[in-house]
């Protein structure tokens, strides 16, 4: 089994989400994670899916995709060619005497405060996958009463872009 | 018509996310952005919908994904009392002449430089909504190439959690 980011530009409109994740559900194919949002062309949405499987789910989840109108565009998001970045909230109980240990925890990832209570904190923190997953590690002990993050969104790096990729014009 | 911040629990499992959007496709309800991951929880996943329109529609966005059963906590991140952030990661064209100008933006605005070739860059921004459209309008004039924002994600500020909402025991 293996990760696989796969980056799409769909249209704009109501149901489109809807049918994407049918394509996945339908297979009882595992979505880790799924961000979609506005683009710099308000016609189109970008969706950036983290898929779990292997070779074969891939092949398919992506053929199944690439044949729907509403996907104008799709990538898989390579790794080294691409750059992956997730943003985390996570609320910590801090009590007065551990507060400023989580601040100095804070500093070495670079995160940033965003929330301090008499009892609680809020960090946010951004990065790869592997950092968030190491910075809420490392706060675990101090316990964790809740947190939210957004999954992994993604650009290839250099010039090339997913609009660019062939057939854009003809599908739409 | 307004926005409106509504963070799920939802069961961790293939289907919810399909369940979930034909909620709104079935009713043409707009949704703006999306986000669903991991949570500290493996059974659950945390899913911040970003929803356009009034009040009614509101009520019954929330009325209807309550009654799901993979839906174990539902509520509205409201202004004032949460913590909204995204992430923007943006290419823009940046010829050398240009570079200077464009790291002077990158500096204001406290963004990171994430990838740079001969003749673009990719940034990356996190913040609230309104910081990052105002940095895409900075941008704009030097050329968007591409763009992925993540959409928003929230959390309560202070100590109440989503989990201590009450009937979370008895739904699970």
């Amino acid at each position: 089994m293996q990760k696989y980011i796969i980056s799409a530009l769909v249209s704009n409109k109501s149901g489109v989400l809807n049918r994407i994740s049918g394509l996945f559900s339908r297979r009882c194919y595992n979505i880790e994670s799924l961000t979609v949002s506005a683009t710099e062309d308000n016609a189109f949405s970008r969706m950036t899916i983290v898929l779990i499987g292997d070779e074969y789910v891939k092949e398919q989840v992506f053929k199944q995709m690439d044949k729907l109108i509403d996907v104008k565009k799709i990538m898989i998001a390579e790794e080294g060619k691409s750059v992956y970045r997730e943003l985390l909230l996570i609320k910590v109980k801090a009590e007065p005497e551990v507060r400023s240990e989580i601040v100095q925890i804070q500093e070495i990832y670079r995160a940033k405060v965003v929330d301090c209570s008499l009892h609680t904190m809020i960090l946010e923190l951004t990065g790869e996958t592997s950092k968030l997953n190491g910075f809420i590690a490392v706060l675990e002990p101090y316990g964790i009463l809740e947190m939210a993050r957004t999954g992994i969104t993604a650009l290839t790096r250099g010039e090339e872009c997913i609009k660019d990729r062939k057939d854009y014009n003809e599908l739409i």
